[in-house]
């Protein structure tokens, strides 16, 4: 049995719908990152970094945040959605990492400055819309020559990947334009995972909440 | 043989650092990122998201970008430098990523709006301050806890940490304070490492060019 310590947003959704094409037993505890609640002690207990996801499986008695780290671990412990060695084992982890160094922290900041911050800076706002949509044509290039992101076949690195592409889509329509009619290998690729039943679960994690 | 595409800046010692710990023959070439010389194609051929560090391991064909992912390769095909499997095998890789998706983009951007950009901008210098501090002490109640970030032995976590810590203090000295003084598991951790002959040689690479 795992403990899923998460919320609605795209790291938080990653670790369920991975548990979800794994099928895996797990629980889901909410943290309202909009109520402070990452910095709560019971949480700090088991995320000291203080962000969401966080996981616990009880079995193992393994503690885990940060969801590439959560992500692999589910991956290797059950030997499925990473190849366990060889060119596509990297390449998977490499596009995996491409998200939590890049994709993550940028369109985050995006968010930030475009969408959260009461104080407009261009400056600012510049920076991060340039950086995300270069991000997402290095993205198309990559669906251009490969079926999935990681290796030809659907792995960790989509399940990363996808949450927040559809998230700085979805929350930019003006600033990134037709982002996905521009980009034909990305708008395929997309319907392809938005009609996994792990993906559409794990879209909606805690959405009633 | 690897050939290393890399420059002297954080994420570009991290493999340099690795190389030498593991013993690994290697030919470190050049890429110039003050002259943009990330976006010519030859070097786009490796690495397609134009950064830096980017490698080929020639006799395994393998082509890989992204210091994590490097990093693991490395680890993995030696057996050195991150435990095969357990606990300590993901306590490492947690950390890993927490360097790969918060410590690298938050001090980078701490760098950006404090010391690169012409106009200062008050809210994203406090932004990336907090952060950057708020991660230093995540650091230091870590290793107030254990020998090395990753796990009890010193690993690639350490290995991706350590260039980051040191450039963020350097580049941020009035800005951070006495922020090893005030950090004493930090400091013990910064000296141990610092003596390394192989982290001697990777904080130095390129450094006369
Ligand atoms: N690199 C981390 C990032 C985690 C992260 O930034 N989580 C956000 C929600 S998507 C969070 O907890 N934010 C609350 C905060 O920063 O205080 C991961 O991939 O798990
Ligand atoms: N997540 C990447 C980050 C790589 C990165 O940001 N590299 C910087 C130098 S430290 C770079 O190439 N910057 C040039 C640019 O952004 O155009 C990694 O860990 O390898």
């Amino acid at each position: 049995m795992i403990d899923l310590y998460t919320w609605k947003t795209p790291n938080g959704r990653k670790p369920v719908i991975a548990l979800e094409e794994l099928h895996l037993d797990y629980v889901v505890h909410p943290v309202d990152i909009g109520r402070d609640e990452q910095f709560l002690p019971g949480f700090v207990a088991v995320s000291p970094n203080s962000k969401i996801p966080a996981m616990v499986d009880r079995e193992a008695a393994v503690t885990l945040f940060e969801s590439g780290a959560i992500l692999q671990y589910l991956a290797e412990t059950t030997g499925k959605l990473l190849p366990a060695s060889g060119k596509t084992r990297y390449s998977t982890l490499q596009w995996l990492n491409w998200q939590v160094g890049g994709v993550g922290p940028m369109f985050g900041q995006l968010g930030f400055f475009a969408n959260r911050a009461k104080e407009k800076l261009p400056l600012a706002i510049d920076r991060y819309l340039i950086e995300s949509n270069r991000l997402l044509d290095v993205l198309e290039h990559r669906l251009a020559q490969s079926a999935y992101v990681g290796n030809d076949d659907y792995s960790i690195a989509d399940i990363a990947i996808y949450p927040w592409v559809v998230a700085v889509i979805t929350a930019n329509p003006t600033l990134l334009g037709d982002a996905r009619e521009r980009r034909p290998s990305m708008d395929r690729w997309m319907a392809t995972l938005a009609e996994r039943p792990a993906v559409i679960k794990g879209m909606a994690v805690l959405q009633d909440v």
